[in-house]
């Protein structure tokens, strides 16, 4: 990566969002790394502040991490751009906090992009941001999609609108790619 | 509880279904004890035999459980009721799960009651069961019952057109004298 490929996100603001438990480790940390290495100013947000479990394939404990901010406190004006990581139990916790899904559609409803891998397209569903969308996420979440409007496709990312998806781990080198690539034409 | 009562699904077979990993434990415990006491034969289906964990509280990881059949290799002939429980990685792990999707559509189709709780409902949307049915569940799933057509409400126990569905482990007394009670009169 040259010097200025490191540096295309200097300046853009970026929210991370952890649930208060239950989010997947790798969906979190891959992300966050790669938006940091670009340049990006990355707040990690969630319901709940301070250290919170995250997991290994949904079950496994792994490391704790700090969420630095609560998201009912916070406003989208304060952020160029979001991403919703995975892990079953975390997603199903982040849908079910109406201040988080509140604040993830101000923000796409501003126009400005949210990135969301694996089960955190439950998120997109419960904000009514998956309806004329085309958008992928972890398999089982198929039949929620459609139902609630959305296209769904077996594709390693997806963007429409605003709106980046992948399906699970497996797709995070393009995931975090695409989430640069994006992230960057958005700040422009 | 008088001795009638106890043996009031002598002869009934039922099927509790476990996940390969992360169904909630007092979920499954709990039903199975009030059915066996009941007189009920039951029987634990999954889409893998053997031992499987189970979890208290989504992540917690607690006893495991032995899975007697596969449920692809059982015939919905063979139950008279089922139950599924929830844990929300064990629910959404049997919703993806074809041949389970398959058995309870059949099971339901043919007539014959099914308890569902928690997180478990989403087997429901999965089976395109929720559709015109009156239905509770943990309070996360209700975007996605009411998107697959069902009417969700939020009491401690709903019994709709054979499928009996209750919110959460706090439930879980209604839950199991309804199921005893329902599948005693469909077995009449």
């Amino acid at each position: 990566m040259s010097e200025s490929e490191q540096q295309r996100l200097d300046g853009v603001s970026v929210g991370i969002l952890l649930a208060p438990e239950g989010s997947e480790e790798v969906e979190f940390v891959e992300p966050r790394d790669a938006l940091t290495d670009a340049g990006a100013d990355v707040e990690v947000l969630g319901p709940e502040t301070g250290e919170v479990q995250t997991v290994n394939n949904d079950l496994e404990e792994s490391d704790t991490y700090e969420v630095e901010r609560d998201i009912a406190e916070a406003s989208p004006d304060d952020y160029d751009a979001l991403v919703v990581p995975g892990g079953t139990v975390g997603a199903d916790k982040l849908r079910a906090d109406e201040e988080t899904v509140q604040f993830l559609s101000e923000h796409v409803e501003a126009g400005k992009p949210v990135g969301v891998i694996c089960h955190g397209p439950w998120t997109l569903v419960e904000a009514d941001l998956a309806e004329g969308r085309t958008l992928t996420s972890y398999s089982s979440l198929e039949t929620d999609v459609e139902n609630a409007g959305g296209e769904w496709v077996d594709e390693e990312v997806v963007v429409d609108d605003g709106v980046i998806t992948s399906r699970n781990p497996d797709d995070l080198d393009a995931f975090c790619e695409t989430l640069v690539e994006e992230f960057a034409d958005a700040a422009a």
